[in-house]
């Protein structure tokens, strides 16, 4: 067996301790006979599982006791809908800030449900959505029912460096590709979500983060599976949870937690990130297009100066286990997504390809 | 490692060949490097698991060409209210089945969004859901949206032997805890769905079957996650789909194709169902409330003569391996759940049990 190392921007790759861990235990979980998958959600098992997931997110991410922690299903695509659908609480207005695809799709959802006006507070549009607008030239609306934006933009490889000052209005984030990659302050946000399948593990769970005062706002009522109050109160089991996720996604919360928490991921997010971005730079066959204050630490989309070469740069990659270099359809060239399981060994093996094809080819 | 006999009613007992195959494969699947778990949802990898699992799941039910296979989430709490947001088209009425706790589930989403009458087309209420109440004594409208039926009752025990004749109105189905242990006619329904955890694979996937001609008639308009439209156009890729569950789902129906398909599973059903039937029926320890001809091939639900032995019972049977035989919450006594995967031999472990627990206690 050769382990490849994977670029790939979500599902992507998850800790080889996590995955052999997973493996030991599939059959036969704790001397409980049982693989996790087999196990009833509410037997005394699963519990323990999804209890311990629960306490290793809150202590990773510090999250506040008046916040609740919900494991859905359904993707970042849902809550793009549920937001809206959930926390307008009449008013009139939401903000939205735009800085690429994702945030396209957050904005898109909210349009079409067309039941308050939505303002874009701030868009980096005018520079092909290459740099996250200064927070002081952004216009806020002070009766918006809350402000949004996307953390961290994997297919323009933007990230927020900083985390916007909204005053009394709800801060919601979409954190999908970025959460646990360093530490944030929760305390300053109403809602936050994230698909798993990024830096968290299996697709199929989505985790929510809402504070306590913005649960069971929903006018006019929802159905129960869209209304954030029903999952709320039942601890994310209103209906059967994905429990394999959940187990997984606990597994890669310990693992976070035994090295060192979230300050330590940060470090080794910083110098993986640095390693890639310094060689594009000191590239004049490699181009990122980003602003550097605004660069992804997850993802690194760059392009080759000749774009005739990109079949040939991919399958050099390839043949070296290098897999899933290819940028998204809708911008093309390249991208290394880098998250949190992205060992520095791995950055290093795409730092010498890359120099090795530009010698070879430049 | 013992394995134990596991009779939960969902999520439940995974075939061991399935769970071995996916621990061998967890770090590396085919050669690929990757587990499944890491593969882009839109490479060629995953591109051909998930078409292979839905293949399979066409060749075992016999769907026809017109007939869209979807790999959703959200179970079937989320298909109770997709259901009649998809497919009222304007209709004021739409008929429901009652006959035990998830037709009530089913038909209370319909009734809380009030946009058609909810009529009981039949209801077993009158003799506490241990029927199925016979076709011709069923009152349909001829103007309904659709006719919504639950082929089997987990918590009962209660499971249809027969496809309603509904005429030109579209049927729908749960099947849930019944799909793929019995041959059935798909070309008579508009819509079946059912959770995976029961005798599909992991939780967090659901399986929607729907006829080409009710796709796309939601009346008003829905946000996209909620369209069966969406999903049908994006080929179960609008967003990313559960990866792993529907890996597991089509190692699992692989499984069921190479040992005979639904006509050998069905006979295994009945071969293991009414070896438990019939003990309980010659025992006047043990009691089944349900009508024979509606009895459960997959949930058994039943009782002790002296309910002050439950506890007993329960760990006698935790310290033989078989465990989960705790009825469910709502009703109390015991439920042995044989699904699929529950070999004939765990039947056999607990009926051996049966009569040991009845002569040393009874």
């Amino acid at each position: 067996m050769t382990r490849v190392y994977n670029f790939s921007a979500g599902p992507a790759a998850l800790p080889e301790s996590v995955l052999r861990r997973a493996a030991e235990e599939m059959l036969d979980w704790h001397g409980s006979g049982q693989s996790v998958m087999e196990m009833s959600h509410r037997g005394a098992e699963f519990t323990e599982i999804a209890a311990a997931a629960e306490a290793d997110l809150r202590a990773l991410l510090g999250v506040p006791d008046g916040h609740h922690v919900l494991f859905l299903q359904g993707g970042a695509s849902l809550q793009f809908e549920m937001i809206p659908l959930n926390l307008l609480r009449g008013r009139p207005v939401v903000d939205y800030v735009h800085t690429g695809e994702w945030s396209k799709k957050a904005i898109g959802a909210a349009r079409a449900l067309g039941r308050a006006e939505v303002h874009l507070a701030a868009s980096a549009e005018d520079r092909s959505f290459t740099y996250v607008p200064a927070q002081d030239r952004w216009s806020l609306s002070p009766d918006a029912a809350y402000v949004h934006y996307t953390a961290n933009e994997t297919i323009g490889g933007v990230e927020f460096g900083f985390v916007p000052e909204v005053g009394d209005v709800p801060l919601v984030a979409d954190m999908s590709s970025d959460i646990l990659s360093r530490p944030v302050d929760m305390a300053r946000f109403g809602l936050i979500y994230a698909g798993a399948q990024k830096n968290i593990g299996p697709a199929g769970l989505t985790i929510v983060i809402i504070r306590d005062n913005l649960v069971g706002l929903a006018d006019p009522p929802l159905t129960p599976m869209l209304d954030y109050a029903t999952h709320v109160k039942a601890g994310s089991m209103h209906n059967t949870p994905p429990t394999y996720a959940i187990y997984i996604a606990g597994l890669v919360f310990a693992d976070l937690l035994a090295r060192g928490g979230l300050a330590a991921a940060e470090e080794r997010n910083i110098a993986k990130s640095a390693l890639l971005y310094e060689f594009l730079d000191g590239s004049d066959f490699y181009t990122n297009p980003v602003d550097p204050a605004a660069r992804s630490r997850m993802n690194v989309p760059f392009t080759l100066a000749d774009p005739s070469l990109d079949a040939d740069f991919l399958a050099g990659a390839k043949e070296r286990g290098l897999i899933q270099l290819k940028g998204h359809r809708s911008v093309g060239g390249m991208r290394a997504s880098i998250y949190n399981a992205m060992p520095i060994e791995g950055v290093r093996a795409l730092v010498d390809y890359l120099a090795e094809f530009a010698t070879a080819r430049g």
